[in-house]
């Protein structure tokens, strides 16, 4: 199985979303970075293809060219996915392009600045057969797919009340002062669009809202927040809405919920039980019912769905940031090899993992000749 | 500046430790998987670098093959490091041939089967100058990072007191049973050395107490369980230490406390403060004093240390997890690529982009309307 | 000081809102209980009486007697505070005909069943000077005290969003059942009055608010659930309110969010920083801000308010629940001394006690013999 | 039924004991303090008397004169039960002599200061059958009942490891100072007996372990610590147990676990599954097994046995605490009542009742009328 031939577009230089999509790319043994645009400044595109060590044949100048060039190549060399990661307001023209050439496409969230767009990108799929998908990152987790799985299959029975969080507080030390304020690009318009809080985030909460329950939801009543006038996007907002005339529910989102990182939680109640999940906690899905104790599911045991255990690569107990830590061991080694600046401590040394031997047999000695200290 | 050529060795089919250390090495762009030796079985290994998408020419019959082949190719092509990730007892003749050629060398825990081997290789890594890691996984995780950074500034003092424990359950439906328990290798002094418990978690434990404190431990004395008298390896595990005179604790190991999963945790107080952290929650280290609120560290936040933010790549409130959570997004992309099941909601689809797009437009509309139930 | 003269009307039998309060009154040592009504039914009134070991000389027939009678006692003699804990509908007129004869009075919530009898009961007691307190329960918990004091203080400056949640799922195995629905004396509107879930439990929520952030709701709006059309009385809510143009809020309330048991929460975020606190875990009171960790504040601690201190009896580290465990203890005496059935382990014995001395010694035998083993 | 008449001695003034155990003599409308000794001293004893509202008649001015004085008495006034709550070294010789006199008894932990001691209170109570408890407080919530009775009916299996914990770090701010640890009775051996560190808190985690699992412990291993050679008793200790040659375990105890308060936990297992318990959140029972999801156990539901819901007043959700917070309303209507100074706040007043109902009305009307923005 050769690996699929991924394309990027943004993400380049410090970009966060970049990183994410890098190393979500490698996750499976599924991609290859061939490569893409990641800046409109050549210099910066090009050096930032280096850094990441990507031979630089397929780095483009811009968009267009990428699509010209990529169009001629064989089928079996021409990219076959492209990830849109620049800002908003690209995504659309870029997206409806990628379609018109039969490109499988990766887009990041929000797909467009407008609805009208979005639609428009619809059409346009419904003609050919590709792949789109609009990264709404959280339901990927296994045990959101857990969920979901759950709610399909009447764990919870039907459901009669939903309320969806996502508190931020990242904008608190911006929206207070007004020159700061008027300068942050979610903040503006011309830019963000015509939301800020509900743009970004309040969107998360909507998609994951339908896409754990399969329904859909019928009518909003919205009060949002500017908090002060001259700023004109939503910084902060209070959705009710209505799956039907008694299915009903909340979906709530800030920026000004001072403290608070990622805030991001689900609580899904049906007339047989309920669940709770919070994302700065991803790996515990909370089973409530009415006459029975509390259950903590956890990814990776032989008791979860098919679907959520397809994605868990490693066995129970071992949390998903288990990657990162040993990333962060292979970027000390790196470090080493490339003769970089390294911490103390930046990875495990043979010295460690020698003393680690001597320890394993003082044990087994101690134990064995009944329980007494010896030296180390 | 170019990917660091990196070759594996073990880790083919379904193993594990093979996953986690693919993609810890694409987590900071800094590897290339150049080749290697997956399995014995050629017909194995070959089909397994061909289903992670690996170019053949560098897949080996064997180690030794490995060995004389790259040791052919120029500086420039030659692999830099090798990952060894086969059975324990293979640890120390390949590490030690590995060193014997200058290959850095990243190796799993434990080193090796007896501490005199491990000390070889100390003798010989002496003599050049190569990276040696063995991955002691958990001290990767930024908030270990820290922990240990603050220990080292004096931030809890001068510790008086330690407490590790790391308690699993996996084998409690294996040790009760006289066929199951001899069947498995980790039981079987052979293939497992002189210690199941402590040479597998116990050493974990071990290595981060003198990890994050920077203290030598002087003594131990170890009370060991086999539960059943003809299990001959340890299942169970209380070890007392001491680092001096008055500075006393107690590491306590397990695989007979049925349910847990992977539950280490630290504990380390000194004469100022204290810490506490739990690896099933690697985000919230604990920071404990006398007279102030406990205080609760996350990772990606400014107040930390710069070892401990150098490996963080997303935002505070994004748990590490979320790589895994986009990771199984584009495995969802990749199979409708590949025209293999996918399961429904394996990817957020374009109709749920344009969804989105909607709710936006209504929910700023119904806030603009004054606050008005509006269709969606 | 002679410990204030109680009085009760209402609360008998299995009341669980008699318990709270008779415990409760015991608390400082200030109460005693003199007499009361607890029951319509005589027999009823005067063997609950009996149960609960007090003086039948002032258990009156009906609370006008008490009244009648109480009057006719001197000044040190007399009630001087009575409480109310009948059915909803009685609190107005009992409260009314109390505070018409000056008794102070402690009248549970909500106060009446209209705002009408409310105010009412406000402009009597400017007449006169008694205490009268509704008893809102979750505003005495010391930590919920500490919060108001920091809120005041400036802690997390301007209050600029509040979400309060009050969500319990005992209605739901009642809710879905015609025949049960309507039999539930709070579905009733002749008997619970206007609202179910609002009237019950948004009330505290929204009281609460009030209370911590000494700020008053400017405006509502509400959109409630009554999830069956022949349900008279609503079971859900939520409400968004504004304190003014740019300090809005919500608060949601119900009775089919199935499996919660008491799940009443608070987050309140000020342009310095945030709270949040949890009624099932009221020890724990989370402070936020933007540039350092979480703070988790705990009561009994030196670095808490004079106002949360003045109520904590016991050192940090206990949860106010320890006084629940301690009458356990004393319960199971109770029913020794009585000869009443006990469960075995109803109290600690004397024989537990030797043994525990016996540890000690052989403990520190232990230790001082260089740590050997020792029978027990 | 009448209350069961209880003296006290010991714990007068400032006493946290003292009032631990006035608190919980009344949860169960059970007992009635007709009298006893606080104080050494007549002032202050008489004093105390007063201030908690007690009678003076039957304040004793010492011990002896109580049992001479309440001997005179008839068997329906003389004092049932005497609460021992004296320091340790008047346990033995008050016990006993009550004990001799017929008197059932509730005596403060550790029963005496020598196992000799004990042993001689338990010959003494075998003659008679006084009711004598000694209060281990933590076997008193109502789900370590539960995990009591769950071990009992052998839902975890054969126990086969056991781990307690009692973790404190009061002592850290004393230890350091040569004078103030000179000057600690704790640390006094005279006073004390012969350990700090065991005698106070490893004792508790020592009954607790024997009290829920009914099994007693056969050996001990144990290693104090006491930080500064000059410091007679210990701070500190880990005590190896065994059961039986297989089934062992570990007791850890701290006065110098910096930053902890009360953290006392307990986690048995064995070969069907496992629990875990901390005292510090005593509402929450984690039952682990190895085939299915964690499952949370809460005081007060219907799926708890009868002995654990015997003790349990309140309905689910209502954290035992609860009695705390109405306590602290109760006591400010107290100090209004008596003029004393209150915090405001100190309770609920009329003016927020009314309040309250107006909420009431708002929302409903809101509500009823099309979910629009009503004012307050």
């Amino acid at each position: 199985m050769n690996k699929i031939r991924l394309g990027i577009v943004g993400g380049g230089g410090d970009s966060l979303i970049g990183v994410l999509h890098r190393v979500a790319s490698q996750m499976f043994d599924s991609y290859e970075i061939v490569g893409g645009v990641f800046n409109p400044n050549w210099e910066e595109n090009i050096g930032f293809a280096k850094e990441i060590g990507l031979k630089t044949d397929r780095i483009y100048k811009d968009f267009d060219t990428l699509i010209e060039e990529e169009n001629k190549k064989s089928k079996d060399e021409r990219m076959q996915v492209v990830s849109v990661l620049t800002p908003n307001f690209l995504h659309y023209p870029m997206a409806k392009k990628l379609l018109e050439n039969n490109f499988n496409v990766i887009c990041e969230k929000p797909l467009t600045t407008s609805y009208e767009e979005a639609v428009e990108l619809q059409e346009l799929q419904k003609k050919n057969n590709t792949a789109f998908a609009v990264t709404y990152t959280y339901t990927g987790y296994p045990i959101v797919r857990q969920m979901k799985d759950m709610i399909k299959n009447g764990l919870i029975g039907k459901v009669q009340k939903v309320d969806m969080q996502y508190y931020q507080g990242w904008i608190n030390p911006i929206i207070h002062d007004k020159s700061l304020r008027n300068s942050v690009w979610r903040l503006d318009p011309k830019k963000a669009g015509i939301s800020s809080c509900i743009g970004d985030i309040g969107t998360h909460a909507y998609h994951m809202l339908e896409y754990i329950t399969d329904m859909k939801v019928k009518e909003v009543l919205a009060d949002l927040n500017h908090l002060y006038d001259d700023n004109e996007l939503d910084v902060d907002g209070t959705i009710l809405i209505r799956f039907s005339d008694h299915i009903k529910g909340v979906i709530r989102a800030s920026q000004i919920a001072t403290g608070e990182e990622n805030n991001f939680t689900i609580a899904i109640y049906g007339d047989k039980g309920g669940f709770r999940w919070e994302q700065e906690n991803p790996n515990y899905l909370y089973h409530l019912t009415s006459d029975k104790p509390l259950q903590v599911l956890k990814p990776g045991n032989p008791y979860l769905s098919e679907f959520s255990l397809q994605d868990t690569k490693l066995p129970a107990g071992h949390p998903e940031g288990i990657f990162d830590s040993m990333g962060n061991i292979y970027n000390g080694v790196a470090r080493k090899i490339r003769g970089i600046k390294n911490f103390d401590g930046g990875f495990p040394t043979l010295e460690e993992g020698v003393r680690g031997m001597k320890f394993i047999e003082k044990v087994v000695e101690s134990d064995a000749k009944g329980n007494i200290w010896l030296k180390l």
